[in-house]
């Protein structure tokens, strides 16, 4: 399995965002752009979110919109639900998104069943976390999924992560909503 | 508050090991060069782990021997509490690290009073975390005790993290040693 991270350019992406005023960010390195993807068939499309996902995203919305048909997995964290549910990909089907945005995240896709109270939700090939954390759970439970629930647990000992199994578990739905 | 990233170049530094045969890997950009570091004061020296520690990194270590008698905390993640005990700066202190890798931990700082079971260890201005995904409750434990626990759970809450907060609380000691 091999990770490529897409982006419009190759220049590095910063987290920074204008919304919370501090200098703490960092900048990763895209291997590929949205117009020079790579060249083998993409198995799952991983979707993050921040505050990013607030801005339209012309060319990323296009390329998943492309993508989805053909991809085995979409997997979502927080507002990354909300940008793939601008696109249309997640009409008719169940999701879930950060809670403290949950109300802005509706408007962004008014035919999506949205799950209030949920970790994260898996309704087929669309897999759709929580707030930034949640992601971890979400991504070791389709772990557990694809490639069973030992080498989920395996995982997660690895990375000395102490795993939130329940998908329906979500304390945040009642602190924030 | 602003975060510097500081590397032996300017490249791209990415987290590609030969250990896991996998290509699942980013890659991140300094901001700064140990050689040309930022000319503020660093407050906080905060230590990442991984096998990229298992090799010496001689201006690494240089750089954090000097810098630590001004600054005002170390942190470290994971393996990263072995890089820091290789330079002398843990000497006589408490401190922990990754369980899977203690053993070899160990032999990284003889003078070091390792502790084997804890999510963190704090003596004095050292922070050190077990594996991984412990730095993140260390970090929050830290965030506590210098901002206060208010701001520590806002953190976590805002995150949608459920933070471990006892540091004496650390199942994968048991698992591994």
């Amino acid at each position: 399995m091999k990770l490529s991270m897409l982006a419009s350019s190759m220049d590095p992406v910063s987290t920074f965002t204008k919304v919370t005023a501090n200098e703490i960010h960092q900048s990763l390195s895209p291997t590929h752009t949205f117009s020079s993807p790579p060249s083998k068939p993409i198995d799952v499309l991983f979707v993050p979110g921040g505050f990013g996902c607030r801005a339209e995203l012309t060319e990323a919305e296009e390329f998943l919109r492309a993508r989805f048909e053909t991809c085995q997995y979409l997997l979502t964290v927080c507002t990354g639900s909300a940008l793939s549910a601008r696109t249309g990909i997640l009409d008719g089907k169940k999701a879930t998104s950060n809670k403290k945005s949950f109300e802005w995240v509706k408007t962004q896709g008014p035919k999506v069943e949205w799950i209030r109270k949920a970790r994260w939700v898996a309704d087929g090939r669309c897999w759709t976390s929580s707030g930034v954390a949640a992601g971890m759970d979400m991504t070791l439970g389709w772990v557990k999924n694809v490639y069973g629930g030992d080498v989920a647990k395996q995982t997660a000992n690895f990375i000395e992560y102490e795993w939130n199994e329940d998908s329906e578990k979500d304390r945040f739905a009642d602190l924030y909503l």
